[in-house]
């Protein structure tokens, strides 16, 4: 392979020859970190003011720097930019193409820092926005599952464990469970954002720099909490999208736990809602189907999210002090998670949004496998003093004669009842039904459609709606 | 494969026959699960008060379920406790020798509550536990590190990009950036904590309970901040076993990039510093070595540690409400990723405590490289006025000749200097010294001795040594 | 931390103090690589006997050699073997016990060998146990397999994509589908067996020796095809666990999606299949509950078993040649996959062995969601010689219009039929029953039951049953 | 959000609506799988083959249709194809452009078979073809270690373990431990495509068809071994995904490995090898910067293919047949995990064709750190008769009185020497030598010189070079 490309020009003094065409095939990151142009002309512009406030550069040269970096940014949003594969990365795109704009002027710039810093800088205001973004899609998300519901907050159905029919719950308790879950999510976000948001700018390449910066200043105005403590750490440390995308990689997880419900609660079995069209596919061969592609792929995200966050934690595992070439892979990892975690959530908001539960099929579920077992034990605890474990014991009894019958609980007459446990009277038929069960369960955090109402009191206050 | 066990005692009223000997060894959890039998007895004893306090049980059965819970605590901690594989897990284990103790009362303990509820408030409480002790051990490590920077705040040695020689640093200030790294991790563990701070005890199988509980007397008793609002999302929740993972696995990535220079230190090669002894391990064949095994240890835990929170996300991803057995399979990652972030950090304490950087290699080490190519530039921006990217090509190309002829840049003598660039004086030979480079980093978080001073006093303050 | 303990008597020349007590926590390898008895005993005597025959040591000192370690093996067989935390692992342990049973001639054991071949040849030896015993248990789950196809061959059942029932099928097609994964699991390893098939005995640390040894002997007498020809990749090189490790997550995955279906298959929604109890466990709460557990777990296990995999490659990545102690860490985690895989398929084998179809239900759900608009858009092409991808067009709407009415297919009235395409006609008919449908399926590898029993003898000759 | 799509016109006859942006934006897949246009295409035209030959379709609609096909390749590869988000995929993309270029006989291609079968039939194709392509590069690289190995086959270097000096050994040896790795990747590469080349092409959505169709006419065709037995399995099957991207991350891990040692290697501590300015990267703030940039991105990419193989994994976990939409997260992972692994593979023969090993440094490096005291022991056991065990004691005390004293071995005295076993000679003083060392070493596999030639005239051979 001849090598016909000439070193680089922003910092190939010391090189006698240019690199090699597979090099730049696996070095040079501009076809994903464009992706930062925003942020890295942000970064540069309160650079130089900040090297012009200090008097290390003069107001005119800042000045000419800040426009020029402003007329790129607009190049750039208007796709009048043309990115070189040579030129790298976008830190050396912007400069060299700042100083087509305005001459050797440019070259004051980059003093006292370096890519290092800048990257670092860039990525965390990045990572900083897309959580900003995070945040309010969660929210929607909740509202959208509030919504749900407070529509059917006493609407009956089975409640699964082990995906049997365990007990009855009502609709709006199971929708509010993944309220909770998005909202520890929002947390674990804002948490994370709120360790990140510490300035590297000013770094320098590691070692911090002879120049009197003024680090405080850079960091207040990219908002930042303050400057990083330690030059070494700033630009070494990528624990803050480790943090992102393991953040993402949790949430992720909670959208499959949900996108799996739909995919079961769509099909013939169950029936349990239906998913608009508008977020269904069809099938090439067979005319019929409808299938809830968009829930598929949701659950499938959480297996891409997890990819990313493993790509992350190998390529960080053992690296030395301080920037590695090797940091560079994380960025298209967390472009990558970040922008299919949103897809995820926005789908799933349209999703809920537009769904609505067959209620017939729920309540008629609701009774099967004899659903309210546990109300019965719970009677003979409650109102014949018999200690739970014994309680249980009878119950199951029961159960094991009315699946021989083939029948369900209420359709055992007294007698067979009593042939098990002789204790037992008539009153006892009350507690077999599904309504009666839901709303008994009044202990704080309960199914019971009045705890549910407090719940989605409780959240609409927090989410303000 | 014969079937000779009977239908379990604790649960198997409706079944027929007993479990499958292959069906016991993949099911049964008591091998790991009895790791939570602290925890488990503690959350029974809170329940039994509890029920006694509402009226749901009497003092005296309360009484005598907490007399035979602690006369089970103690038997457990004398190794004096017979565990059953057929008794399935710690909960069953515990409840059946109660009734052994106690008899029929013991039938009482399970009243209002679940396996499932109970299962996630042991485990709550173990990872809280184990989050304190790791809080302390990151402690110990960061004051560790602050002795090792304090007593060699002002060594120079190396500083690394892409492992080559960037620029001089001060040892201290290389001791530091990891006291910032763990104080970032340490704020990880504790917003986990206060995330994950709530009980699900009182959540029963899923839907609450028709008892007349006080949820909040048994989180409050139990060191809770308050119950979950949610009893589906109660026992449905591992978010908190996830974020405790990713977090362990943060960490341990941070320890692995020390440890990976502990290796490369302690090198031929470097030699930078010396390893004790006593963490240390020989050779069965090469009489001479002596093997930086712990550090090596410590680099590979983060592989393991990455795994469990691969194997905890798989497990979870696509689980539908509520609980399902598969979240049996977490207790073991959740135990083995906090024994071996634990045993990482107190021996990478051990050795940082017993090590000793060797001062003549390190300095020898620093001027190697060109290493204060930087400091020229910047001088030729401070002092001659050139902008910074003309600079850097001015002392790229400085650069150049002295390799070409073989020698360091301060081994130029002043007329080929002026060769590449006319401007050039005498008062450069003063930046090539490494002393002076790192002196001149006094910007903020930058490596003068200065600067690590401050930092060294900041955290002395902070971690109140 | 006091340090009592006296530095290693196996290879503490050179050291004047022992190993700290958190590093003996750390180092010693003893607690899990004591399984590796039997082959490292084996090695061991295989070593002596070659060491013997080109005469580096006496047929004495040989015999003496190989009677202490059979001695050894049957004390470690019979339970009566200490082990050693201080002695670090197996190789040392065993080495000091031969020292103690036969007195100084044990010392001649070690000669041109290292810890570094001896681990990996004991490591390989084990894994290739492992893998002979895996393919046996694939064998007779291939076979559970196959007696449900043969017993069920042509029971209809509903075929699904994306969960949405798709075509008709036989439950005997459905089975068959999983001999074919697990007979290419088993061909994976059979050709990781054959790849990994070779002796890494002899290379000693990694240079090879001077000793005159006889690596083809040893490799022969250890059932290797071949001693590995270069030593320092054949101490370094564990991708031979990799691919072992990765072949049973690929295995673990197919596991994982028959555990899904039969936890989908036993739901009260389903109703497919019944799960015996002995493959069942009940709750601690809910009296009527029979949950498949043993599905649920090998779901979750493929969880586990990708752990295991992230760890490994975690820990190999960027290991520099020769032996480095990362690779202590690669035992438990193949361990302990092994393991799984193998409670796994035992338990898969049970379940179907045992579980049987519910035929009634199967049918029923065959003809749910118009699962014949294939065959009328087929009997379109084949008989009114339409395109298909018009015929499609035709087919959906009068899906359309049977959901508008809430009707099956076969209930549509000609008229109706003839209003969306008038060259409709009453043949159309029986191409909406669901036995047609699967009987005209007999394309190669297609779901009629001629084509089911084609492939049942297929996989009965090559499973020989 | 306003949805103004219309329904799918290729699927969409029983939707009323059509989807909703979002849900376009996460459901469509033509932005990744256009890769698969000449794999679709290919997969089309022997499939109207098989049609026409069975009589299924007319010869001049075949006819029709293969122009129009091999026109939409010829339009793809000049850039002048419009793909169209709305068609969602590169099937429906091409089918519908067919239609406008021959009209309705496009319609008959669909006949008898799905995008089910499609999509599986074309990723098998492509994953068929990067695989002799990577096949290809792994033997080109091996070909540039083997150079490299033939060139300095008797250099003298330090041989490692732990990163501590252990034993010299020859840089021909070192090279060849990394052939021998990459042709068992190499063979892993093999067997998977072995496994993987059979057709499920006429398997049609998951039931087979109706229609009489030659699926070995078809499977032949396209360079298949065999039809896929089982139409289920067929369209569901992704475990040759899952085997070619754990193959390639067992490969990257290789790759990884040496890069890292390219990272030592380069570093001023170590100084082995100058790695060419064209695979090196400069600073942008420190001019006299090279930076192993190529290497450290091979390390870093090990990271990435390992995330492919983790999100592969869990996307697969738990789906029940057949098609699941799900598997469309397939094919980025895939199309990502090869391009990176080749671009990896193409770097590193770059980098070690134009490297060269620093000879003087290796010599120097290889006598360090006691390199050949288990010369000494082994002289021990062979001239004195002492065992081994006692031997690796007398040398272990050799070397902590050298170490006491600051000297190599063989700077001490012979007094000295005796004083530690009196039995010892002048004659010990040739095994301190390392030129020695490695000539001793003969053993099968071993590092002479010698061994070393004879392993390069096996490669030579086995790789025709």
């Amino acid at each position: 392979m001849p090598n016909k490309n000439k070193s680089n020009v922003m910092w190939g003094g010391r090189f006698s020859t240019g690199q090699n065409q597979i090099m730049q095939a696996i070095n040079s990151s501009i076809s994903f970190d464009k992706k930062l142009f925003e942020q890295d002309i942000k970064g540069s512009i309160i650079h130089a003011k900040m090297l012009s406030k200090v008097g290390i550069i003069s107001r005119e040269i800042a000045q000419e720097i800040v426009s020029g970096l402003e007329q790129i940014n607009n190049e750039i949003m208007a796709g009048d930019f043309e990115f070189s594969e040579e030129l790298e990365d976008i830190h050396m795109n912007i400069e060299n193409r700042l100083t087509s704009i305005i001459g050797s002027s440019a070259g004051w710039l980059h003093t006292a820092r370096s890519r290092n810093d800048q990257v670092a800088t860039d990525l965390r205001l990045w990572v900083r926005e897309e959580i900003d973004e995070i945040a309010k899609a969660l929210a929607s998300l909740q509202k959208a599952f509030l919504v749900q519901a407070e529509s059917h907050y006493k609407v009956v159905m089975p409640g699964f464990t082990h995906l049997q029919i365990a007990q009855p719950v009502t609709f709006g308790h199971h929708m509010l469970a993944y309220v909770e879950m998005f909202s520890r999510d929002t947390k674990r976000f804002i948490n994370a954002r709120s360790l990140m948001n510490e300035s590297p700018l000013g770094s320098a390449a590691l070692a911090g720099t002879s120049f009197k910066i003024d680090r405080n200043f850079t960091a207040e105005q990219l908002g930042f909490d303050r400057p990083m403590l330690n030059s070494l750490d700033a630009v070494s440390a990528r624990d803050f999208t480790l943090e992102f995308v393991s953040t993402c990689a949790i949430c992720a997880t909670h959208l499959s736990r949900f996108a799996e419900e739909l995919v079961l609660w769509s099909s013939a079995q169950f029936e349990f809602v239906e998913i608009s069209e508008s977020f269904s596919s069809g099938s090439s061969i067979m005319p019929q189907k409808k299938n809830p592609d968009a829930a598929e792929l949701i659950r499938a995200k959480a297996g891409r999210i997890n990819g990313a966050l493993v790509a992350l934690l190998t390529i960080m595992k053992g690296l030395p002090l301080a920037y590695s070439k090797d940091l560079q892979e994380d960025k298209e990892q967390v472009f990558d998670c970040s922008e299919n975690l949103k897809k995820s959530i926005y789908s799933l908001t349209g999703i809920i949004t537009e769904f609505s539960p067959n209620v017939d099929r729920l309540a008629a579920a609701a009774s099967l496998g004899h659903s309210t077992a546990t109300d019965i034990a719970d009677y003979l605890v409650q109102n014949l003093g018999i200690p739970f474990r014994k309680a249980h014991e009878i119950v199951g009894k029961i159960v094991k004669v009315a699946d021989k019958k083939g029948i369900s609980l209420q359709e055992l007459d007294l007698k067979t009842l009593q042939q098990i446990d002789e204790g037992l009277d008539a009153k006892i038929y009350a507690f077999f039904d599904v309504e009666n069960s839901v709303n008994s369960r009044k202990s704080f955090g309960g199914t019971s459609p009045q705890c549910v109402l407090e719940q989605i009191n409780y959240w609409k206050d927090i989410l303000k709606c």
